[in-house]
């Protein structure tokens, strides 16, 4: 653990107040700070976080994915500009682990988003980096607590659909929506058949001009897939549509079927359920990535796995026995700290 | 642990002798061992898996699913009895955590193949009992290397569609055959989308009589489903075929397939390497049972976690603070003792 403090920090209560007061500097800063690596800025982190907490959760979460060149920038400064015209305070928040983003590319994000970046109701933060998607999304789902915090009505997040990140955002929305494109060929444009399982609104997008048609076409393939498969425990069936956001048509259509998915949720009481398993399964997922963490990163452990894969590869040991040894041997280092 | 011992049992070599002799008699006392709870049991089985580890992995192993009502006995009856007539010594097991057969249901897994069950080139074994899915798929991933080093040169691993007990089946077999019904409506008979994402073949099942016709049509519906969605690592595109187990139709067809399927992996050389990385996974997954059960199972831990799932729900902890703090209690608890 580093013991060394960043420099330039505030008290967390100069964070906290400006936080409430929807003040979007401090609010940056904090999300930097919760971004941060340093062992006194989590600790800031977390004291920030504790002390807003009470104030969060007043907010729609919508998760967004689709595979590069779908159009997720222009959807969402569409969309985004939609819900602003309706009187909302949107974020934008991102979840790449792949990423390797500078502080150059922050700007690339809003310049994406034109519009939007330059709104009084609209926050852009683009995805923190990090090693493991563990690590980001937490980042992710703190910062989406903040800005909730911070008066944001609207929390909009997106995924780069070709992962395991996608899994994340739909931990933490209450509304995943799937963007994909007509006339793609066959297959689903390598969105695995689990995304699609997820998500509760397909979108056509890019549904104008000559592609009109063919989005349509795409509408019906995609409506009989969906009613392929199992029905949704929310009660929703999954919706599709189709949507042009530089042609502005559909955007509407799709916050109507939002918000129809939210009143009949919130009135079945799956939205608020919904909500405090995301809660609890966020604390279990959160011990079960720290005792693998603490185990994976412990150096005899290091030093000590590939000798038994390779014994397992050659059947000379048996892959239960390899593990119950190892932990054995975890358990002792242990005990001697 | 338990450290009273279990009656009347031989020494490890007695076991090994017997299943490396193909004598069905030991190879089931084996298992037996393999299932059992009691600490002594349990070292005894490892010595008895350590010493055959070399002997296994000599065999072709199918992983066979679908809903209840689908014909999975009548099926594995068929299909078993041909794979017999064509000189292979088939062993079939099965995964059901929910199981909590006794004794008695043995008799009644031999009672529903009773063609398999009278032959001497058969060896049908049940589900093993447990708490988790983790440790009855444990125990039957065991159960399929003594059967391997028994001389059983095809394993069919059974599972019953509605859970989590197919990725289990899935991760330790080498092709994964879903039997899938005509004509029960537009829903996938309650499999989720990713099973279906599993399958190397669907077979449209009980395609005999009046069904003939519907089951054609679901094979096409089916087929356009699988084009939807990405191919597989392996090179295989999965395929649909139709069968009937009473008329004995289609089930030399599925053989076909699976050594297609087999030809081109071993050629591609996915086969072996999807093993090694299953052989790899298996200890991993194991490494990281253990240390979630180690970590649920500390007294002080299960006292604690209701409370905290009280105060995250009123949002009075971050699920995160909430981890790391537990985390932080049971390391401490651990070096005490």
């Amino acid at each position: 653990m580093k013991a060394f403090k960043a420099k330039n920090r505030h008290d967390a209560s100069y964070y906290i107040d400006g936080i409430l007061n929807q003040d979007r500097v401090k609010l940056s800063q904090a999300i930097t700070i919760t971004e941060s690596h340093l062992e006194s800025d989590k600790q800031l982190a977390s004291q920030i976080l504790q002390h807003v907490l009470p104030h969060t959760g007043n907010s729609l979460r919508i998760g967004i994915t689709g595979v590069p060149g779908v159009g997720k920038s222009t959807f969402i400064e569409a969309f985004g500009m939609h819900l602003i015209s309706l009187g909302f305070k949107v974020a934008i928040l991102s979840i790449d682990p792949s990423s390797q983003r500078s502080k150059g590319s922050i700007l690339g994000d809003k310049t994406r988003m034109e519009e939007l970046s330059h709104s009084n109701h609209a926050y852009i933060r683009p995805s923190a980096s990090g090693d493991t998607l563990g690590g980001v999304a937490n980042t992710t789902a703190e910062s989406m607590l903040l800005c909730e915090a911070a008066g944001y009505t609207i929390i909009l997040i997106e995924t780069v659909g070709v992962g395991q990140s996608e899994t994340a955002v739909h931990s933490m929305t209450d509304f995943f929506l799937l963007l994909m494109l007509a006339g793609a060929g066959d297959e689903l444009q390598g969105i695995k058949k689990g995304i699609m399982e997820m998500a509760d609104l397909i979108v056509i997008h890019k549904a104008d001009g000559d592609n009109i048609n063919h989005s349509k076409a795409a509408k019906s393939k995609y409506e009989n897939a969906l009613h392929l498969f199992a029905s949704n425990e929310s009660g929703w069936s999954p919706k599709v549509t189709t949507a042009s956001s530089t042609q502005n048509t559909g955007i509407d259509t799709i916050w109507e079927i939002i918000q129809n998915y939210q009143t009949l949720t919130v009135a079945n009481g799956y939205f608020q359920k919904h909500r405090n398993h995301q809660k609890i399964d966020w604390m279990y997922r959160t011990i079960e990535n720290e005792l693998k963490r603490l185990f994976y990163n412990n150096s005899a452990i290091k030093a000590r796995l590939p000798l038994l894969e390779e014994q397992i590869i050659a059947s000379e040991l048996s892959p239960v026995k390899a593990a119950l040894n190892i932990i054995g041997e975890y358990n002792k280092t242990k005990k001697n700290v």
